[in-house]
C-alpha cells in the first residue's frame, strides 16, 4: 500500500466554512490571549511564568557572558514539581516559576502561530513572535541545552528525573515548534536552536559506555524528532527518536534505576509511562493517556521511515486496544482520573471520566501516522469522532474557555460535592495552570488541512471532508461542503498544467452504513479499497458530487461496557448528539427514549450561532411514590412505572456548556 | 409517650432459632479467634499488639513503682498513626505498635465475651477473660489514665491531638466492654477501671479555666458515658457526656485550634468529624459514618435523659437525613469511601460505596435509642432492615471472615484494576488490621436482645421478633416465631405471679403494608399507634398468633437516587435479595426482569445450610451487534433489543460471597 504525507500547509487554501470558523477564533482569540497569559497578564488567571522564566535564565546566560570564568552556576536544589513564589504577582526576577514543563506553553504557542501564519500571514503577530523567539534563544546555555527549570535551578541534575522532569518533553514541544514556525515563515532561528537541542541530546543518550540509558518519562520527543529529520533533512534526529523507542521497557527498567521505589510499585509506575514492557511487546494501550498515544504516534511515525513489520504490528495492536476496549463514543480516552489514564477494556464510566482533550488530540495524531502508512477508514473514522466531539468540546464556542476533563453525563451538583467527579467540571475554565488543552486544541485546529488530506505522487487522500482549493500535479482541485452538518461533498477539478496524473482517495464513512452516491465519475471507474473509493481525476474539467448518506441514528456500545448497558447515544453523521438541562429539565437520568420513534431536524440557537438541533418523542420516568414505603422514605414498593410523554432536544455534544451550567448526557436509556 | 429501657440482657432467654446460631458462631468462632488475634497468635492476620501494648505499658508501671522518684518516664516523640516494628514477628518488648487506638480491640472484644457469658456461662472464657483485665489494669496510671499509646510513648503529649488519636475513643470503647463484663458476670474490676479513666478525664475537660475546652476526634464516649452512669448511677459521668455534646461544634472550633492549617481546610474536616456546627444546629448527617451515628446514638441518650425539646428535634433531623437521603435499601450508611463517609443527599452509589458494617451497626444503636424515647415503627423497621442485611452480610457463614465495606453491586475484576474500586472487596477477609468490624458484629450479636426488646414499668415492646422466653410483671411471656424466613409470631402468656397490669406493644413492620392477622386478642382491644399494636394481656394463659404477610414484592428507591433509576430490588419481609453469578452466569448487569411475572420461592444450599431463595423469569439482554459498525468495533448501529428468557434466582444479600468469588447485585434493570 502507498503511503502518503500531508500537503504542505502553505499550499492549501481552508475554504471550509466551519473550520474557517475554528481558525479564525484560534487566531483572534486563543492566540492573543495565549500570550497574555505566558507573560501573567491576565490577573483571572493563574500566572504561567512561562516568560518570566526563560527572560531569568536569559539574564543568567548573560552574566555568564559577562563574567567568564569568574561566573559560579547555581547549584542545583529541588524545588518541587511546581514552585510558587510567596507573592504570586511579585515573583523574583531570577528566579524559576510554574511547572517543571512549563517552557512547552511557549512552544504550543508558537506551534499555533506558525501555522496560523502559514496560511494568515500577520505583521503584527509575527513581530510579537520574533521576540518571544529572541527572549527564548537568550536562555540557551552555550552546549545548546534549554530547559529553563534547570538552567535556573543548577545544571548540575540535569537529565537525572527523566522519569518526572520534562526535559525531554520541552526538547519535543520545541521541535514542534520550531518546526512550524519555520514552516509557515520560512524564518529558522528558533529551529536552529531547537536542533542544538537535539544534539545535545543526542550527545548524552544511548546504550553506549557513558552515555544514558534512559528515555523520556512523557512522550512527544519521539514523534517530534522524526518530523524535525524530515524537515532538515539530517538523520541523526530519526536516530534519536529510533533510540528512544528502542529502548523503552527495555530490561532493566530505567525508571526504577532512576527512583528505587518499594517493590510492587516500580511495574506500576512504568506501565504509567508505557515502559514497562518493550514498546514491540506491548498489546494494550495502558498508562497515561496523553502519553500513550504520543509514544503510539512516535512508533507509527518510526514504523512508516523504517517499514519495521514488527513495530506496524504493534501499532495495530495499540490502536484496536485503544478505539475497540477503551475509547468514549465522542473519541475520548481515559477512563479513569486518577492518573489521568486508562482504565482496564470496557470500563468506560460516563460521569466519572477523563476523557482529556489533550488525549483525544494525541489520538488524532496516531490516527494521522496510521492513514499515512495504510489509508484505511479506521483510522479517518475515528479521527473524524474524536475531531468533531471529545476534541472541540473542549473549547467554548467564544474561544474564551475550554475543558480539560470531557464527560458524557454531568450532574453540576455531583461535581461540587462528590470528591470522585470534583476533577470533572460542569462549565469551561478560564485558563489552567497546566495549560496543555487550550494551546493544544489551538495547534491541532491551526493545521487541520495535516489531517484532512495527505498525498503522495499520484494521489491525494480526502480522509476528512475540508473545504479547501489545493492543486496537484497541474491539476486545480476544490472541494466543497458542509460538514458536519450535511453529507454532500462536491469536488470540482481542472486540468491546468497537468505533470502527470492524479488519483483521488475519499474516505467511505462508517457513518453512512455504504450508503452514498457518486455523480460525475464513471461508477465502472470507481474502485472501492479498505473503505476509499479510488478513482481517476478526469482529463477534462469535472465537477464531482458526492452525497454520503447522513441521517440520525441511535447508536449501542459493545455490551462488555457495563456503564451503557440498556441505553443508546443519538449520532448524526460524525456527530455524537447530548440532552443539556436548559433545553429538557433537569434529571435528566429520568428521560428515556423509544428508539422506533422518528427523529426530527430542526435548529437551535447556541450563543448566536444557529445549529441543527435534533427533537425526538420520549418519556419522562415519575416513578410512582403510592407504594407503600419499605424502611423508610427512600424506598417503596414498585408499582409500575409512571411515565410522561415528552419531547426530547439534543444538540451536538461539542456545543454543550455553552448557555450556563446545567445536566448534561450523552447516553438515555431505552424506554421500559 | 412513655420512655422505654432493654431488658436485663440475663433475664431473657434467647430461643430464636435464628439468632441463636449467631450468637453460638460469635461464642465459639469469633471471640476465640479474636483473642488469639490480639495476642498476635494468627499467622495469616496482620499482628494486631493489643495485648502486647497493655502488657508493655503494665512492665513500665511496674518499673515506675520499683524506682519511685528515680523513675524517668518516657518523653513523647511522635510515632505516626500506626505504627510497626521492623520484624512484625518479633515487636521490641517494651514499644507501642499498632494504631493509635490499638487498645479499643481489647475492649471491644471483652465486651462481645461479656455479652456472652451473661446468656451463656463458660468457665474457660471467663477465666481467660480475667487474666486478660489483670493485665489491662496493670497498664493503667496511678492517675487513672489508660491508653497505652501515650502511657509508652510519653504521657507529656496526652489529650494534645483529641481530633486524631482516639484517646478518648478508647475510653469509649472500655466503658462499654467493661459495663457489658460488669453486667455479663457482675465483677466489677474493669468497670471500676473505666470508672477511674473517665474521673481522669472529668478532671481534665471544660470550658472553665485550665481545661481542655476539647471533645472526642471519634465518638463513643457520648453514649458509653451515660450508660456508665446508667449503671453506677454516678451522675458525673452523664455531665462529662454532656459537656462532651453541648462543647462540640462550638466556635471557636476545637480542632482547628489544635490543628491549625491552611483556609479553607477546617471546615471540611470538621464536617468529616460533625464538628462544624453546634449539633442542635446541624440537620444533615455529614462526614465519618460511623463517628456520625455514634454521636447521635450519644445525643439521643442525652435526650431522653434531660428531654431538650431542641436535641430531640436535632436527632430527629439527623435520623431522617441519614435513613430518607443516605440510607442504601441494606441499610447501609456512608455513599463515599473518601472519609468513609456520607456522600452528598440521594448519592448512593451501588458499586463504589463504602456502607462500612460498623456504620450500620452505629445505625442501630441510634435507631435503638431512638425507640427508647419514642415507639415508632420507623426506627425499628430500619433496624430491622440493617440487621438482616447490610451488617450480617459482614459475617461468613462460618465465622471465620468479614467484609468492612458492604457494596450493592460487585464485579471482582473491577474490585481488583479499578483503583475507584478497590476498597471494595468481592469477598470476605480474615482480618484487619483496624478490626472495628469484626468485633462489633461480636457485641451487637452477643446483645441482640436489647434492641429487639424495650421495656417500661408497664408496657413490654416487641420492636423485632426475637424468640425469647422471659418475666415481666409476674408475667411469663413466650415469644417463638422463625424470622426472617416467615411472618409469623406466637406469643404465648402466663400469669404467674402478677405484680401489675402488662401491656404488650407490637410492632407492625412496614414490610406487610399493614397485611397482618391477629388471634388470641379481641381486635376491638387492640390499639394501633405510630406502627406498633397495643394490647393487654389476658389473665388468663393465651397465645397470640400474629401473622404477618411476608411476601416477596419489588421495591424501588426514589428516583432522586439517580445510581437506581430503572431498576429494582426484590426484598421478603425484611430481607433483600440479590443475584449471584454461582446462580446467574457473569453479566450480571444484561439480565433485566418483569416485575409483573411471579416471584416463586425455592430453596438453596449455602455453605450446609437451606435457605430461602427466590425465583422469577426474565431476560438476560444481548445487545444485537448485527448494526452497522460506528467509527469503531466498540459502537454499532441500534438494531433493537435482543433478549434471551432466563430464570433467576435471588439468595438473600447477607449471605453473598459465602460460595466462592463472583459477580453480585442488589438493583436489577426492569425489563425494556
Amino acid at each position: 500500500m502507498p503511503m502518503s504525507h500531508p500537503i504542505d500547509i502553505r499550499k492549501i487554501h481552508i475554504t471550509d466554512p466551519f473550520w474557517s470558523k475554528k481558525r479564525d477564533l484560534i487566531r483572534k482569540e486563543v492566540i492573543p490571549y495565549q500570550w497574555e497569559i505566558l507573560n501573567d497578564r491576565v490577573p483571572e488567571a493563574s500566572p504561567s511564568y512561562c516568560m518570566h522564566n526563560f527572560r531569568a535564565a536569559g539574564r543568567l546566560a548573560q552574566r555568564k557572558q559577562e563574567l567568564g570564568s569568574a561566573f559560579e552556576p547555581p547549584k542545583y536544589t529541588y524545588r518541587g514539581f511546581q514552585v510558587l513564589p510567596e507573592d504570586p504577582r511579585a515573583p523574583k526576577e531570577d528566579e524559576f516559576y510554574g511547572f517543571v514543563f512549563q517552557d512547552s506553553d511557549f512552544s504550543k504557542w508558537i506551534e499555533a502561530v506558525g501555522y496560523s501564519l502559514a496560511t494568515q500571514p500577520d505583521v503584527e503577530l509575527e513581530k510579537v513572535a520574533d521576540e518571544a523567539i529572541d527572549i527564548v534563544c537568550r536562555a540557551q546555555t552555550e552546549d545548546g541545552y534549554l530547559d529553563t527549570y534547570y538552567i535556573i535551578n543548577g545544571m548540575d541534575k540535569v537529565f537525572t528525573n527523566l522519569r518526572d522532569h520534562h526535559e525531554l518533553y520541552c526538547l519535543g514541544h520545541l521541535i514542534e515548534g520550531a518546526v512550524a514556525y519555520y514552516e509557515g515563515t520560512g524564518k529558522d532561528k528558533l529551529l536552529r536552536a531547537a536542533m542544538r537541542f537535539a544534539d545535545y541530546v543526542a550527545e548524552r543518550f544511548g546504550t553506549e559506555e557513558g552515555k544514558i540509558p534512559g528515555y523520556p518519562g512523557h512522550e512527544i520527543a519521539e514523534m517530534a524528532l522524526f518530523r524535525l529529520s524530515e524537515v532538515t533533512g539530517e538523520e541523526k534526529y530519526a536516530k534519536l527518536a529510533e533510540y528512544f523507542i528502542d529502548q523503552r521497557g527495555q530490561a532493566p527498567l530505567y525508571f526504577d534505576k532512576e527512583h528505587p521505589t518499594p517493590k510492587g510499585e516500580p511495574y506500576k509506575i512504568d506501565y504509567y509511562h508505557q515502559a514497562h514492557i518493550p514498546v514491540r511487546q506491548q498489546k494494550e494501550a495502558v498508562g497515561h493517556a496523553v502519553r500513550a498515544v504520543y509514544l503510539y504516534s512516535g512508533m507509527a511515525d518510526m514504523a512508516r521511515k523504517t517499514g519495521d513489520p514488527e513495530l506496524l504490528e504493534a501499532c495495530r495492536r495499540l490502536w484496536k486496544s485503544t478505539v475497540t476496549e477503551k475509547m468514549y463514543i465522542t473519541g475520548g480516552i481515559g477512563g479513569t482520573h486518577l492518573g489521568e489514564a486508562f482504565s482496564f477494556p470496557y470500563d468506560l464510566p460516563n460521569d466519572t471520566d477523563y476523557a482529556e482533550t489533550c488525549a483525544s488530540i494525541g489520538l488524532v495524531f496516531f490516527a494521522r501516522r496510521m492513514l499515512q502508512i495504510e489509508a484505511k477508514r479506521e483510522y479517518a473514522d475515528v479521527m473524524e469522532l474524536a475531531l468533531f466531539n471529545g476534541i472541540l468540546s473542549g473549547i467554548a464556542m467564544d474561544g474564551k474557555s475550554f475543558f480539560y476533563v470531557n464527560p458524557l453525563e454531568v450532574i453540576p451538583e455531583a461535581c461540587k460535592l462528590d470528591e470522585r467527579k470534583m476533577h470533572v467540571k460542569p462549565v469551561r475554565q478560564k485558563w489552567f495552570g497546566c495549560a496543555c488543552c487550550p494551546p493544544n486544541i489551538a495547534r491541532l485546529v491551526a493545521s487541520i488541512s495535516n489531517y484532512a488530506y495527505t498525498e503522495n505522487d499520484d494521489t491525494l487522500f480526502l480522509h476528512l471532508y475540508l473545504g479547501a482549493d489545493l492543486k496537484k500535479n497541474g491539476y486545480r482541485i476544490s472541494v466543497t461542503g458542509s460538514f458536519p452538518e450535511e453529507g454532500d461533498l462536491v469536488i470540482r477539478t481542472e486540468a491546468e498544467d497537468v505533470v502527470s496524473d492524479l488519483k483521488l482517495a475519499v474516505r467511505i464513512p462508517s457513518w453512512c452504513e455504504e450508503q452514498y452516491s457518486v455523480e460525475g465519475v464513471d461508477a465502472g471507474k470507481i474502485e472501492i479499497r479498505d473503505g476509499y473509493m479510488y478513482f481517476d481525476v478526469p482529463k477534462a474539467s469535472s465537477e464531482i458530487r458526492i452525497r454520503f448518506t447522513m441521517q440520525a441514528k441511535w447508536v449501542v456500545a459493545d455490551r462488555k461496557v457495563a456503564e451503557d448497558r440498556g441505553q443508546v447515544a443519538l449520532v448524526r453523521g460524525p456527530v455524537v448528539y447530548c440532552v443539556e438541562e436548559v433545553d429538557n429539565g433537569s434529571e435528566l437520568g429520568s428521560l428515556c427514549i423509544d428508539p422506533e420513534s422518528p427523529v426530527l431536524e430542526s435548529r437551535t440557537d447556541i450563543e448566536g450561532v444557529s445549529v441543527k438541533s435534533l427533537e425526538v418523542d420520549g418519556y419522562r420516568i415519575v416513578s410512582s411514590e403510592e407504594g407503600a414505603e419499605y424502611a423508610s422514605g427512600l424506598y417503596h414498593t414498585y408499582q409500575g412505572v409512571e411515565k410522561t410523554p415528552c419531547r426530547i432536544k439534543l444538540i451536538p455534544y461539542r456545543l454543550w456548556a455553552n448557555r450556563g451550567e446545567g445536566e448534561m448526557r450523552v447516553y438515555l436509556p431505552l424506554m421500559r
